[in-house]
């Protein structure tokens, strides 16, 4: 696949495929809007060139080595960096051979697609990536990649990103946005407030979380309440670093306020490592109220990422750490287990949540009822696994007649990997044309409406539930 | 959208369009058959007009003004009225405008697509809906309302209705049937024996059920056993005015007879005030049995809506009351939960009970498969949020491969806003006939078959699976 | 429908339909590999004529009969046997009749489509199958039948198998197989290991399979180390005989290992008929885990076929047995289930796990992540009701995106009934076809890549996954 063809993913029909090409083209050159990812800051704080193909393509990219691994290549052979330092594959040459060579595999995937368009649109290669060019196409890419073209801000420019929000965690000092903000370039890079790390009382490393907390805020964490001050004044410290939004990765989305007593009892457990699996749980619903009366306190959107089991292959997260490809969704359940959430907070106007998923079951059945009716509620776009040509379609088929567009926040790229976001973002605005194309072809929906929804769904619609209108500002202004 | 396209909803693929096209002009023009909905009877036996276009299109519609909520719009502005009759927005005109500027939010919906039809096709408005003609609009409605070409019976018999069900509580007098029927109009509307209110215990009104009940039927309700045989009288009442069928609107499908001595005490409890929840469950999974033993006796078709928690915005329901919008769905499971149902008598060719669900992931995996076996049990058409062009489709996708057409029961418009019944069944036809045409296509169906099909699902299945033409000539014989 | 269509079951856009043409016509006469079946291997042993029309299509087929008895058409006047052997309609001509009259109800259904396939392509009836054509068909087809061009292992020749698999209890002698090989026949027909009837302790018949199983063995079965001896033993002479494979059916994949000492006491509790249902759960989650260990040893591919209910209608299977169309499927969950399985033996290369459900709930949101990671893991074709048109397009478009194709195995047809093979996979050819072409119209997959996509889904992969090319070399050499 040399070049794209310009009509890819369409409707072959003729008539969609018309309608669907107008309304992309329509949407096709506007800013990208890019409210939840997790690309490093540093890339942008440093502006170094990215080492080579492989750091660039493959190693970050888990969507990549786990398929990789599933056909039985090992993680040490891709390159993976191992906990405990023992040594890997560490020629990069070497590495995308592998790379190439089982590049059928990704046939009909959304990392396939993305590639694809990284390397032909984004890198301009125009020979087909297979055994054979492996070589070629790496050294043309590496020196690309040594060009000031391909430096990450001037990348980040011509990607024509407006604002891009990285994940950080709570005991994060946001040096790197910092240093991009006092730095005389123009791109708007702002944090996101996750305290997973300081809120899941499960995790491995949750003491020393718990220290870097402190050690960054500079307040001892000796109780429950001093816990909670702490998380006040650190979301205060992202949103004066240009945070508009909080996330929330559960494995279940119950939220349920105990008692302050409680809480406490179940923190100071916690603190002297006698916590047990059922004060985590209970722990983390009850931390998402808090978090939730914090937001309405201090305006920060609220993110709920619910439903996958993470680090289910246990040989592999003990050898090479955390998100290597082996989370793994689970059946997850919202009606039930956000009542008492959407009880207290869901008729808030002034509040957002949004919740996102990886079980689709629930799309028609909870999320889309449940985002129909309450004021506070917004669903993100198809997560993960189902950010995909079919996955976001399928979203749309299953959410859209009963919740509508407008209770939907438009597209989010959620990537590690950044020259993908260009790549997923045009994907996006694809699929959504398309969809609307098959509804307007089947005169469910007027044409000019269609030209308005998909321009709310690429721009508008994510602006307004991620509140960056008055960030962007903000940030403009610092700059004068 | 000032005409609606004589194609619309059907693929826009010539081959299928022309065949859809074929199929739905050989029924559009069929009588109606409305075996389940929730229209006031009264609105015929009393034949008023309809005051204003406010109160006929969106107040008794929680699918319209749900939408109008969750973007905020607070339900006093649009006029539903409180419990404690606090005061809320009176002015029709204000409310109208209100819906109208916020037209958009129905893009792509299936409010969208009846409301549409409603006004363009029934109510022959030229005009788009916008802010701009929303008063224009309103006052060639009311003009239209005044007239006597859109009295309620006229509507009825324009809309080419051969019989409407109302759904009716256990303990209603049926006054308003019996005025129908001893009126000098032949339209046929007839009732449908609900008992929840007073077979589910854990009711808030159940006591004051249980004394309309007694009140009704004459007969004291001391103990289970005359609360069944008031059951059965009640049963007989409905039948002798017209019912073919009960409904159950249960949480879970689940079906358990217990012993009559426990199944007395429980209820002793109810009277007592002293049922718990594990009650209030047992007591619906025994009543859901005694109701099908009774069906087998008198003959009534046995319907199961199923997996809706109601209420779920205790906010709203404190303040408005029920069917506002906040009732959401809940993953439900057929296969054990109705396993001692249906061998005790689903294996009987004389008794019929038609199950719906708004879980669409049973379809396939539960619904489908027992429908194919139970000769007793049929599958109620796409419910609620999924009586939708998409939803429609899906359930047919999902279920005929396994249950065959000749298993399901064609259409149910289900519905409270009586000008959207024509709109409703309209779309259910061209949703049916595209999917055909889609089969006939492929080589899949051949098109004579697709005929008889789609007339079947239309018409001919609706009547045989509600026993319907019986009790139209019945009516049809007290009117000579 | 006298004539099939060649263009049957492919998208009706011209430019779908004409890539999907290409696509089937480049794999239509590759030799079908059936690696899961459930045809009698008597019929190969034996060789004689089939009986007649009806005992051919109907009598064995619960696909067929299930829908009849759906429509209250008792399983007795179709000639189905009892258990007690009560008198059931013996004349073949009569229940063909009833299966004429009664043909409209497989409109749309696979068996629909298959039993179309086998009448008109395999026995070339040129008349629709009707009531009033019905006696002419049944004698068509029984003067064919009588013909050798008819005989089954001309039929298999004719069907252009190349190797199909039978599927076996573990207490089986394989004597119809031995006879195959032993005969001048090449047709390559192979076992499969089920040891169902003996690793699930809750079966009625249990204690009579091990008895059984130790006659065929030879060794007595008196505690739970003689039992995993003879497993082990079946499962060396199940290789002598061809068996590339196990199969283990179960209502839940939850595999779990427990100590001897306790695996040691539930077996001895069951051999002293003590057991309890809570036994038989932990023991065949247990089993699992003994019989991936026995894989890895003697390279067995394992095949889990979970989540059916077997026997729902206590009513026919008491009268009739098992196997007559009132299994029904249950959620099924893999996630947690299979973490233990999966961290013990998913990380090995060597060994090959097949995972197949009834439960499509679980394809995007369990079973294609897992077999996005796991190398050992494998997802098997869409299964039993979903193995069909739409239900292996679902398989598809679930699935693909996040597993790949090249997770997945090819087809299995997974039938009792005989001349269904060429139907069955002419479907899944022209399923795949249609999948892949809509992909390459849509520019999301080259047209070249989708070339050697169907045929590694039609040939290639399912020899690979089930390790068939020694075993047809074996049996060649045999031969010689």
């Amino acid at each position: 696949m040399t070049k794209l063809n310009k009509y890819r993913f369409f409707n072959p029909d003729p008539t969609v495929r018309s309608i669907a090409s107008d309304l992309y083209e329509s949407v096709k050159n506007l800013p990208i809007i890019s409210p939840h990812g997790h690309v490093d800051p540093t890339i942008f704080s440093e502006n170094k060139p990215f080492t080579n193909p492989t750091d660039l393509f493959l190693i970050p990219d888990h969507y990549v080595f786990r398929m990789l691994y599933s056909q039985g290549i090992a993680l040490e052979s891709l390159g993976i960096p191992t906990i405990d330092g023992s040594s890997v594959e560490s020629d990069p040459i070497k590495i995308w051979q592998i790379f190439a060579d089982n590049w059928y595999l990704f046939a009909g995937t959304p990392t396939g697609v993305w590639i694809s368009h990284e390397l032909h649109e984004i890198f301009k290669i125009t020979l087909p990536l297979n055994s054979k060019n492996a070589r070629k196409i790496y050294d043309e890419l590496q020196e690309k990649l040594n060009s000031p073209e391909y430096l990450p801000r001037t990348m980040f420019d011509s990607f024509n990103i407006e604002v891009i929000s990285t994940t950080d965690a709570a005991e994060d000092n946001l040096n790197a946005h910092k240093t991009i903000r006092d730095s005389n370039w123009n791109g708007k890079v702002i944090p996101c407030f996750r305290p997973d790390s300081v809120t899941d009382i499960s995790k491995q490393n949750w003491k020393t979380n718990i220290e870097n907390l402190e050690s960054v805020s500079g307040i001892s964490i000796t109780n429950y309440s001093s816990f909670l001050e702490v998380l006040r004044q650190r979301r205060k410290f992202f949103i004066e670093n240009g945070a508009v939004a909080t996330d929330h990765g559960v494995l279940s989305p119950y939220a349920h306020l105990v008692s302050n007593l409680d809480a406490e009892k179940i923190f100071n457990r916690a603190l002297s490592g006698k916590q047990n699996k059922q004060d985590a749980d209970i722990f983390t619903a009850h931390m998402l109220m808090k978090m939730a009366e914090m937001s309405i306190d201090d305006g920060l959107v609220m993110q709920i990422h619910a439903g996958v089991l993470r680090n289910h292959n246990q040989i592999i997260s003990d050898k090479f750490g955390f998100d290597k490809g082996c989370d793994i969704p689970v059946n997850t359940e919202y009606t039930r287990n956000m009542q008492e959430f959407l009880n207290r907070f869901g008729n808030d106007k002034q509040f957002k949540v949004i919740l996102f998923t990886v079980d689709e079951n629930v799309y028609s059945r909870e999320l889309a009822p449940l985002a129909g009716h309450y004021p506070a509620l917004k669903l993100g776009p198809a997560w993960w696994f189902n950010d995909s040509i079919e996955g976001m379609t399928r979203f749309r088929e299953y959410v859209i007649e009963t919740a509508g567009f407008y209770n939907t926040v438009g597209f989010n790229d959620d990537t590690r990997a950044f020259p993908s976001i260009p790549a997923r973002h045009d994907v996006a605005r694809r699929v959504d044309a398309n969809f609307l194309a098959n509804k307007v072809a089947r005169h469910i929906i007027d044409k000019k409406d269609a030209e308005k929804i998909i321009k709310a769904l690429t721009y508008d619609l994510v602006k307004e539930a991620y509140n960056l209108d008055s960030v962007i500002c903000q940030l403009a202004d610092m700059k004068k």
